[in-house]
């Protein structure tokens, strides 16, 4: 999906939410553990029940690779479910060394190698522009670059600064140099509202991907007073908190609801700027 | 593995070699396409003509994952076939926020969950102690920290400095606060070796896991210079040279002699700390 349909399905659908699929055996209803796939089946059940509400789905590759080859499937096949109107985000944090960053990239873009094609994929900035490159090079597909994380870690390096400014703002403004606004984004906690002003400084027409609203408690409406611009440039997530909204048999229909919350303050967001 | 079982095996086997399973079905001899799995055929096959000759085997996960749910599989044999005596790496360089974390340790340490148990797993640094942590608490597994890696986009980031030395510094300093040199260990890249010493400077005891002699040209005569301590304190690990060493019928044998060449500089650099 490109910058100019993403965009569209914001306008149409009214929303800019991206619905994190942290699908854990250990949380999802155990009625569903009779099922011949029950991440499978729990993720088709929320997709079912959300995917008018929200424009993107994020599956986290961890919650799949825990089970091991099994998982690995239980995500291709949810790739495969996923909308077309629905942008898709391999939530990865990979980055090795060239050649081997292009495997990554072969796993998730590559149907016919990995069984899988993404949209795009969550990068980790650490060991510089090669392990970034290899994935810019695949039409209409983006690479999500790790900025500002929203947990307590990112305090550790994120922040170390120099005459430049922090590192996270020497990752926004080097890695502009690799990509630009058509093929990268980068992640943006919510957790740090103050600092979406620095970012956009360097990023201004980027979509940024913003996780920690909700269950790590940052506010949309502070990410969108700092982070919003005039295309939107923003793809909020929340996983926990509409996944495992209830852990009974009604999980898809209360996950419906705390869609259509959080959709229904994204529309007022939206208004402010004439979408 | 622990510690003084690692140091047992490089003084029993005179060699502190990690053999790295990058293992690329373009690049595997054609005869072996026609087995039911060429890519733990060629590995069985690599580990067998190797195992006496290092003390490690690192597979690179991007090599796997890029085949889907059947490399995942290889994976998961190929560290099954590895030999007790030999120290297991999973070189998949992960790092999420903590509860993420915990499912990729889960992944790579817990075998009735993610069937592999190996001995220990490369992560990124850059989200910080929570992305780490989780990792640490396995008995007898270790973290292997990205500090300064052998490829040329480290420049990007890993040397941004301050009035406290540079990025790849602080990851280790601060790291150290994390855990030991009983359960982490560092990446640094043999195309440095003037590096070293400032990185025994901050980790006089810890490990390291050194890419990049070979086929990304740093010497193992340097490496040892700089980056030896009296425990050894060093994996060097060497992947294409080995395993690529031939691409015909005679790719295990000609495997073992690169290994067996490797093997004899060793032991004559152990033979310099009394080995």
């Amino acid at each position: 999906m490109n910058r100019s349909e993403l965009i569209a399905q914001i306008k149409s659908k009214q929303s800019f939410l991206c619905v994190g699929l942290d699908t854990d055996i250990n949380k999802i209803p155990e009625f569903l553990l009779d099922s011949e796939d029950p991440i499978f089946e729990f993720n088709r059940q929320i997709i079912d029940a959300t995917h008018d509400l929200c424009v993107a789905y994020k599956p986290n590759t961890a919650f799949y690779e825990s089970r091991g080859a099994a998982g690995w499937e239980s995500l291709a096949k949810t790739w495969e479910y996923l909308p077309n109107d629905c942008f898709s985000i391999a939530d990865a944090k990979r980055g090795d060394i060239g050649n081997t960053s292009e495997m990554y990239a072969k796993a998730f873009f590559n149907e016919k190698s990995g069984g899988m094609s993404f949209d795009s994929i969550t990068v980790a900035p650490y060991m510089g522009s090669d392990s970034v490159k290899p994935f810019l090079g695949f039409k209409d597909k983006w690479v999500i670059l790790l900025a500002l994380t929203s947990n307590n870690g990112s305090k550790d390096f994120q922040f170390l600064s120099n005459d430049d400014g922090y590192l996270f703002e020497a990752v926004i403004e080097r890695s502009c140099e690799w990509g630009n606004h058509e093929n990268m984004m980068y992640v943006v906690g919510a957790t740090r509202g103050e600092a979406f002003v620095s970012i956009r400084k360097h990023a201004p027409n980027h979509f940024l991907l913003v996780p920690g609203v909700g269950a790590q408690g940052g506010s949309l409406q502070d990410v969108c007073k700092y982070g919003m611009n005039s295309d939107c440039g923003l793809l909020v997530n929340s996983s926990r908190s509409i996944i495992y909204a209830s852990s009974g048999k009604d999980f898809a229909e209360k996950a419906r609801v705390e869609a259509l919350k959080i959709q229904q303050e994204m529309a007022v967001e939206l208004n402010k700027i004439g979408f």
